[in-house]
């Protein structure tokens, strides 16, 4: 069983892109565990306690699916209801309940009343989420089964182990750190998630819990994870479907000392926030590289339009394009697809200056093939496993990066071809 | 060579959805020939030739596509200057003369010229579509060399030729007919089209053509078309990707006899309305079932939106997910799947009462399982090679219908295992 092992979708290979799994330092005031509460039939992790330090702020982001799941639901209402402060969160695979009703909230409520008795604490200061099979009503007593022997078995160093355990078909543990200095102290960045797997009949979901002893106020962290998750993680895309349980959680515990931070535009903050930002970025990436059947990384940027919001529109119809996708997968630079897809994406787009280019390599200019184009060194570069795609629309002035990958042969078979 | 062999690509198995031609009568008014201008390296048909009686009226409708072809550009501003009359139609396969710049505008202007010169009418009665590789312009030199052939060969007799020569990666020739009764009069509708093919490295394009013998003029002509189209060109999706050349052209010669009808809302007209979005739905359905690697035909009915406009995108973006259309391909009841989409299309929806069937069967009601779920006769009832998905989001009363199909091996195939 080597590092990378696959404890969600026992077979499935270890994606061709993966990344190895950093070394975690522990965070002050954050403990964790990973338990067997049995959503899996096979022997593997599948909940994950995570304790922190009173006083300890949360921030989050959560799907903006209009179904979201019983878990968001939670978090959404406690964040608001502790004033952004956490002493616990509970994840759990294999099971999403989503789309499950009152009985799904009661299952999560239950599960908010045994931890924050154990703790001592409000129950709105529990946290939830989950993945795995959506219209299946959590079987909360699972987790309380565990919980007890989870809160024994808490420890600084459970970072790795929790990375995994809330793997479904990631191919890969996924995690990144980052430190940055807050006036005259190092604070500590520690992030792990999970991906874009899918597991018959379940439904693929972002999960991901992020960690610092940096002392800033709820409000404050808000502020700075919002933005950042938007030119992050809600800027990777592997097949469009965004899942119903979507969760991006950030702590922090204070630890590191300090007085608690309230002003989000403070300077002192600058470094923080780039770290931040830089920590959420890698997860993003190796969510795209264990994308469902990934075999290259794709880079797409957007510039010359209207806004930013505009070039963001045009750069995810092109990452999400079945027929660019399936190009990139053939090593073609087939960039009369990508034209195709920068027209339907409804936005202006001034086609008398579009111009394309492939890493360095320019396809089209001024609305037309380029005189440069050069079609043996085009496919030469269509070989290479990472890949950037570059657009100008000749509209304005305003750009966007969105990362994608492939579609192959892989995600059919890991999505298509199974009976349920 | 059967009647449906693919002039298009060579050895591409046919689609196990495929329709068989209907018998194609003439339409008084209306003559075609089919040439080889040489598009393409292998021996097939490439250009198709249409005349109409003088008087001859037309209605369009164009991609909403940014980046518009040469050819859709023409059509829009001929139409205009001709006050929607029409002596010709020349199509091509194998160039779309797509971002091509000035180059192409002229190109379409040089075949227009030499059509409009041999039939004695205005440039603005020639009209021109054409579908293959985008970014190259269009070599109209050889269009010019077969044009004079081409006139002598013209037949009324010649649609199924014509269904052929409008191929790329059809798998079959796509046709339909109806007869409608007008005040005393019975008058035909024909139409033909080509559909979601690719070819290395062509740009999949939709191009539909109709005539009828009925006399209507020119703007309720189009007021007829334009509703029709949105319920059923406009209502069938294959993978999202939309063409830079989409185009339908309805002709009407009016030899049928009688008075130009001028009022699109006469009631003398309902059943040519009928009649006419009968054909064209056939028309449409025959394209989804040839859709690249297609093995399951799919109709997708939401029901309780709250405008049509928010069901159609709820449909379409059930439609379009590759999660759903992966699934269905491996006849998985997953309709967790269904949920995912119908709260990603950003759409209203109340999630405490959506419900979603397979055929009869009850999947999901009030926004969580159904008692009845039935897990054997789902499984029973993917295997169908038609398949209807319902959907009520509980928002409002308003509902669409929209029809695509499966995600198979068989897309990844065509569209990424090549190289350019």
């Amino acid at each position: 069983m080597t590092d990378t092992a696959a404890p969600g979708k026992p077979g499935l290979a270890v994606s061709p892109l993966a990344v190895p799994f950093p070394k975690m330092e522990p965070v002050a005031g954050v403990e964790l565990s990973t338990s067997r509460a049995g959503f899996y039939k096979h022997e593997r992790p599948d909940v994950v306690l995570m304790r922190f330090h009173p006083g300890t702020a949360v921030a989050g982001t959560f799907t903006r699916h209009a179904v979201g799941s019983a878990p968001v639901d939670w978090c959404k209402g406690a964040i608001q209801a502790s004033g952004g402060r956490a002493r616990a969160l509970v994840v759990n695979a294999g099971c999403a309940n989503s789309f499950t009703g009152q009985a799904g909230a009661t299952a999560v409520e239950r599960v908010m009343d045994a931890v924050s008795t154990e703790l001592g604490c409000r129950r709105a200061e529990v946290l939830m989420a989950s993945t795995g099979v959506i219209g299946v009503v959590l079987q909360y007593g699972k987790i309380l089964n565990v919980l007890q022997d989870a809160l024994v078995r808490l420890t600084p160093n459970g970072w790795t182990d929790s990375a995994k355990g809330i793997m479904t078909t990631d191919t890969f543990p996924k995690g990144a750190v980052a430190e940055a200095v807050i006036g005259d102290r190092t604070v500590r960045i520690v992030g792990i998630c999970k991906g874009s797997g899918m597991i018959a009949p379940d439904m693929a979901t972002m999960l991901s819990f992020l960690a610092t002893d940096a002392a800033i106020a709820p409000a404050a962290l808000q502020a700075i994870l919002s933005p950042a998750v938007v030119r992050t993680l809600n800027s990777v895309t592997v097949d469009g479907d965004r899942s119903t349980n979507d969760t991006c959680l950030l702590f922090a515990t204070g630890r590191a000392g300090g007085p608690e931070i309230t002003d989000a535009s403070a300077p002192e903050l600058d470094a923080f926030k780039a770290a931040l930002e830089a920590v959420l970025l890698d997860l993003g990436h190796q969510l795209v590289k264990d994308g469902e059947g990934a075999q290259k990384f794709v880079r797409v940027e957007v510039n010359g339009a209207v806004s930013e919001a505009s070039a963001r529109k045009i750069a995810r119809t092109i990452c999400e394009s079945p027929l660019v996708k399936t190009a990139i997968a053939g090593e073609d630079a087939n960039w009369g697809r990508i034209v195709m897809a920068v027209g339907r994406a409804d936005e202006p787009v001034v086609r008398e200056k579009i111009a394309i280019r492939f890493g360095d390599l320019v396809a089209a200019r001024d609305g037309a093939v380029s005189a440069e184009y050069d079609e043996a060194a085009m496919s030469a570069y269509m070989k290479n496993a990472e890949l950037a795609i570059s657009v100008d629309v000749g509209a304005g002035s305003a750009s966007a990066v969105m990362w994608t990958c492939d579609l192959t042969h892989g995600y059919i078979s890991i999505n298509g071809d199974y009976r349920s």
